[in-house]
């Protein structure tokens, strides 16, 4: 029943398990666009493991430790957007897709309204995103919401059975501007 | 970030732990009146105390199982209100406001937004309230939302050392007329 | 090696893990009778889930809320009567027999035996009993013990895929009379 | 409510949390009497650690691994018996009683009981029992039961700042004869 | 990457997961004479089964009561050496070898490592150890360090479906003669 | 009993709590100069912290996600280094020297060896290092060892009241050169 209104039909939501079959279904129709830079398509092959990547979120969430939300437009689950790892002071985001929506500027929303989150109702100081070095989409967000590339992070993350590197963006509070009014 | 807007400048949002001393002060500004009828002013006595309450309920909506969201009036935190108890069909709804915001139905619209989430969201059967049957305005709230009184419970809950009698109010599925278009 | 002596022949121990096979054979042979009101045989299906649900029993008791006990007649278990849900100072009865050893009055003392306890060892205020309303020799025991019916619960207790009314019976420490003479 | 009748006034009952002020006293009365041969008295210094004491036996309990019984003469604790300790195959019996009741043959009635449980109820194939060598009244009780001695431990248990030597007394299930009827 | 150096090609390490596939190859080539004594090859049939033995030790490892070491020769894995059960003030040791390295004095010293270890390390009063009294060759370990033999202990171990018989050897602190310069 | 010998007199060992008043101690006699750069002296102000920090990296080691070992020279207690943090395929090396050891090669050969076990015994495929960017001695550690530097991250420690920026160090296991002979 909470809703993080984005404009344009699109909204935000916790994930709960009512959503467990939404999730699955919207991972496994891209899985294989998923594939090329995640392991999410390829971790979760089955409702249980969609519930249990809820319940690691909700279990995050309740100890306030970050969150993962539900992109929805229209009534229809797109993709999520996530804060999740860091440690006391700083926190990271991640985001997805479905194909169709990609390149329309929703994830820079998305992750926008999460890192508004993060620096002013968490309070912290920095927020760090990590992509794909050849994900030329997923490096335009935080490229468009003034995030700075720190390094390229060699062999950093593992997809399939490759290692790919990643780059690292990151922003301090005080350098953040907050895209509208913000929010609690 | 995530909101549940009932319109006129309310908001319901999940309590989380950086709301601890705002619910504190609110509770403790309304002590005296709210220890009439309920234990929540002498329960939450510390910061401490509040931050172990908004675990509790953290926890409850984490594993599916209820939620405690802040009433929220123009920026400031007035009260409460719960989904808890309960079993694999029903549900329970629980609420208070600080005195002023007291008698202008924002409970009602509260409780029916928490229903509406039992029935429509969580897929429950049957919805309860419990009210101190000395409580006329808290039993106004079930009462304008159609449900049915089922009985007195005689000493059925303990305030401060007094026992007291609650009227039950329920409603199920089938009879709950939404009170505006659903929400996920 | 614990037992409360119901005279007759009857004795109520705690359940322990080494009753399971006993406990599963009882509700297996009367699953068509139980399944009328009750989800017992529908959910001890085998072995592991009698194991579960007297492991939840026992921690139940060793963590002070509720308890489980068989009732054996002549060293043959016939039922069961338990202790469970309620809160700080309030306590719900339940109980089930095969069929047999229904319409004796067995269920009444082996009901009044925990009743007792919760009122005298517990020292809980309220005493509660749920009975399917159309489950005439159930709702006898609370009747014969001098608990007073206070509401129709609409749709309640779901009983395999229907939803059933319960009849909501309940005493306060006061108005208790024990059977004979307290035990500890 | 439930009990083992030891007859002549005398009954166990498992130990709950209601328990923790009588054991507290029971200890309390006879600390100097205790404090030789075990730490008992030593340890339960005040009732949130007498009632430790209490959920860690409970919790055994819940487990199917021991248990801690109260021993009470009309109506008063005077010492406890326990299984606990062992393995898959055995367990060991330990006891105490404050001074009055010490003497009468009382713990090796008590220590029956439960070394019954033990072979019959629990279905174990070794009993043991360990008491400070210098300790004659203890030692009566393995003897009286027909437990054999195996071997004297040098330094096995610490008893404040010493280490004294205790007598190591065992019995197999083949060598059982119950003191009376056997009951479950 | 941390060892014990006993020489001549000898050493002891801490049991990590990533040594589970060798644990598991090592005792099932010496089945047949491992199960005249021991249970642990009927236990560890297969690769999880060993990973949940070595999660068992380096639990107890991190809790501080014992540890279990595997014994390494010339690179493979040859047996290994326990400190498990015991209590505050004592502690037992187990081993076991493969069947070609047995006989050569190798059991003596690593469990004179580990002995060294429980009264220098961890401070201990009393080190025990426990061999079937068959096991001519177990039983030569702790009488070659100077163990004394304080009785015999009837049907104390089941191995398979037998009661064996266990010679308990046990050695306080103020008699050990550490058999080289102390290391911590 | 376990150590790496890292050759002069130099061993690591992992931290047990035994260990706890040492620890506390070298980081109190040292607190002026590690404040400038790390929190540990801040956060170990008594022996419980002590054991706490103990405990966690046992609890990891136990988990097989890290470690922290005591650098040991000549029998005292002179810094610590530690594997922590990352994730399925990398982790990070962190570590600190009491002020009179360091400058002499001595952290570069305690990293080289837990380097080492990351690549070789864990199996990682990615090792970190980050030091805070005016930390000139801390920061010729990976320089030495040939990581490489990827980014300046801004911010992203806070020490005291004061965020730093840290230099972040990595290296792939296809450019480690074991400094030695590789060790189990």
């Amino acid at each position: 029943m909470f809703t993080h209104d984005l404009g344009g039909g699109l909204e935000l939501r916790l994930l709960e398990h009512r959503h467990a079959p939404e999730l699955l279904e919207a991972v496994r129709a891209n899985a294989a666009q998923l594939d090329r830079f995640l392991n999410i398509a390829r971790e979760l092959h089955d409702l249980e493991r969609a519930r249990q990547r809820i319940q690691v979120a909700l279990d995050r969430f309740a100890a306030g430790h970050g969150l993962e939300a539900g992109i929805w437009f229209e009534g229809h689950l797109i993709g999520t957007v996530a804060l999740h790892g860091g440690g006391r002071t700083r926190i990271e985001v991640g985001y997805w897709l479905t194909e169709p929506f990609q390149g329309r500027g929703i994830a820079t929303r998305a992750a926008a309204a999460v890192t508004d989150h993060a620096f002013g109702g968490l309070g912290l100081h920095r927020v760090e995103m990590r992509c794909a070095v050849d994900n030329v989409r997923s490096r335009a967000v935080p490229e468009r919401l003034g995030f700075r590339l720190e390094g390229i992070l060699r062999g950093s993350y593992q997809v399939g059975d490759r290692f790919i590197d990643e780059a690292l963006y990151a922003l301090t509070a005080d350098a953040w501007v907050a895209p509208s009014e913000r929010r609690l």
